[in-house]
């Protein structure tokens, strides 16, 4: 397609995305709900049609060198295909945010006041290589109310497509518009360029992927973006912790999971109890072979960790590597990490009041911690069912976004006549 | 100033602001009202200062040949001064929302989980002539924990200047750092640039001005923009109307003030009542010296209304003009508003339950209203005590932006030893 063909392509997304949206905005739980059930059911149907779309996509990516860990994210099979029905499921389980009236009250004029919760609108996403983002975004999405346009990545595009013909068949059935869930079918770079600047047609785009993708749709933007960058997490163990807190949650936060924006990238000690637990949580970082790197005082501490650069202390490592730093108490903790945090999610370790709620005032994170590990920051543990994504923005949604982050809030005034004097 | 001065200039009262807003979100509401009166009594003490800086600026005004609406959008006299210190004690006197913890439940790990409300950290503000902004904007910033970098328009330098002399010296008495709030002291438009592009530094920008100014600061800005664009609002007289309160209506909404945003641009009106409220309704739009407008049927109806070409359906006139369709019923004027309104506020007059529910489900605008003036959208009559601005973007705030809308919300995990399993 030409680019004067895309754009065409894309504004007739667009206006489709935004009539339907008008449709979905007012349908009721119950018939989103169905649609849900109906696209899992579709999908349960179609597990043949799905495998070999993804043969084609994993075929093709072999022969163009893809690595195995993107081969991997890239495979559809019989446990993620269940994955996927199972998630449809899930949030149709979920309670449907939209119309919620609160806070409805008089004012002296005599007008009734209130907010109703409603979908935001059309929603673009743009994601890389997992084909069951597809149904992950589409479902959050339709439950929340809003019309969606995905778009997936090259290496996915016979997946996707698949996967966006269940989606279609499920709406249909359940007697919503077809293009509710719209899929781009090309996988030209310049699709992308429309869509996060159709601002008469797009209310907000999440991009999911790395961050370079992540910086690009952020810089050339129109639309607002709810974007998540990197989670370079911190533990802060106080002079105060518990120790046995300190050290069980200094190893749970980094070792849990290595590739996860939740994990620990960073540990700040204070200095009157480094030599105490520093040992400690060292032996168990060394049998597990995470690579320690710290300040001179952690080096001198111990000989196993190696010297820490600048570059380190902003570093997302996602990988078995730590950055340790002796610091002189609560002040410096928190100066440092508001300094280097990426602003996800950080955790202190204390048994004092004072300087537990200094730290959740003062520390500038989308997630702030007392005595519990940094790897609980995601939409499942914080019951919001599902997550879109993990916001480091700091308007609209921040931290995990689940279905209230893809809705805004409008006022509603009841009257019977009032004028303003 | 060469660019590379401003640039690094604009870095430094960037660096300043960070560094202050760290001090503000932990300050208490007590010590935020002390410096918000302390403004105000220094104000109060410059009286004479101000009106001086004040007349400098209006006779190069006047030199430059700005026009009358202009000039008197800039000039200080000691009503707007009073003005100036009133809106310092009101601001003071609201309720402070930074801290408070909503919504604190266990999960089933164990966690207990809330949303604390935190200021957004560094905010600029971009204005054009009025020098009371300076102090309107300050205050609320101020009071919602949040540093303010100032930027307003060349013609108002040496007022606002002044009125900065005056807010850093009430900071300075009550204790809070001076650079909490920083007046950009060059009129350079280089410094708009790079303030809206400050990313490391800035969080939130909200441009106060005409469409043109708005357009360009969203159209550059990489920091995020909270916005206020048209406000072309339509109030629709269904056919269940009680014609009596529609008559009210429509006429408070056109001509209780014509050169403001909640101000009705376009009437609608079914097609069964038209003919017997519209010549009511035209005998006062012609007695107060409205134009009209109409589509074929309300010229139809009667002649003293002028064909509407396709373009008056979108403009905000922000003038004694009005323009009028009739349409068949409530569907084609859901349908109408949302193809043509700039989705800030819309009002139905309807004696009907099930039409009012469809439209303020349906109408996607950012105040939905029934049996009421459109009139009633802005912050003082919604209770926020005062205003930023009415935003007409969809995320983050929607509507009037009060205390609330300069504010964000952080997950607070407490904890006693939970690691993830």
């Amino acid at each position: 397609m030409s680019h004067t063909e895309i754009k065409t392509y894309m504004q007739s997304v667009g206006i489709a995305a935004r009539k339907s949206s008008r449709v979905l905005a007012r349908a009721g739980s119950a018939l989103k709900n169905n649609a849900l059930l109906a696209i899992a059911a579709s999908i349960d149907g179609a597990r043949i049609e799905l495998l070999a779309a993804n043969s084609l996509d994993m075929d093709r990516g072999r022969e163009n060198g893809l690595d195995d860990a993107l081969l991997d994210r890239l495979e559809l099979n019989a446990e993620r295909i269940d994955g996927m029905i199972e998630g449809l499921k899930q949030v149709a389980a979920l309670q449907d945010p939209v119309g919620e009236i609160t806070d409805m009250g008089y004012r002296p004029s005599g007008i009734q006041l209130g907010q109703m919760r409603v979908p935001l609108g059309v929603i673009g996403i743009i994601y890389e290589s997992r084909p069951n983002v597809t149904i992950d975004a589409a479902s959050l999405c339709l439950k929340s109310g809003n019309a969606t346009i995905l778009r997936g990545g090259s290496e996915a595009i016979n997946s996707n497509q698949a996967i966006a013909g269940c989606i279609a068949s499920g709406l249909a059935s359940a007697g919503l518009p077809e293009d509710a869930v719209q899929v781009v079918n090309t996988t030209d770079r310049a699709a992308v360029g429309e869509l996060i600047t159709m601002t008469d047609y797009v209310d907000v785009i999440v991009p999911r992927g790395g961050k370079s993708l992540i910086e690009r749709v952020s810089a050339e933007a129109r639309v607002p973006v709810i974007k998540h960058l990197d989670g370079n997490c911190h533990v802060y163990i106080d002079d105060c912790a518990d120790l046995k807190k300190a050290v069980a949650i200094a190893d749970n936060a980094k070792t849990h999971r290595y590739g996860v924006c939740n994990a620990m990238e960073s540990l700040l000690i204070a200095e009157s109890v480094a030599a105490k637990v520093l040992p400690e949580l060292a032996k168990i970082y060394t049998e597990k072979g995470v690579e320690m790197r710290g300040c001179e005082k952690a080096c001198a501490i111990l000989s196993a960790i190696t010297k820490a650069s600048e570059h380190d202390w902003s570093e997302e490592y996602l990988a078995p590597i730590l950055s340790i730093k002796i610091v002189s108490g609560i002040d410096q903790a928190i100066e440092h990490i508001n300094h280097y945090s990426s602003q996800h999610t950080e955790s202190i370790v204390t048994e004092d009041f004072n300087r537990g709620r200094r730290f959740i005032v003062e520390v500038d994170s989308s997630s702030v911690i007392i005595n519990a590990s940094t790897r609980f920051a995601d939409g499942f543990e914080y019951g919001l069912g599902a997550e879109i994504g993990i916001s480091t923005d700091k308007i609209h949604a921040r931290g995990p976004v689940g279905l209230e982050g893809l809705t805004s809030q409008k006022w509603v005034v009841f009257g019977d006549g009032q004028i303003r004097q």
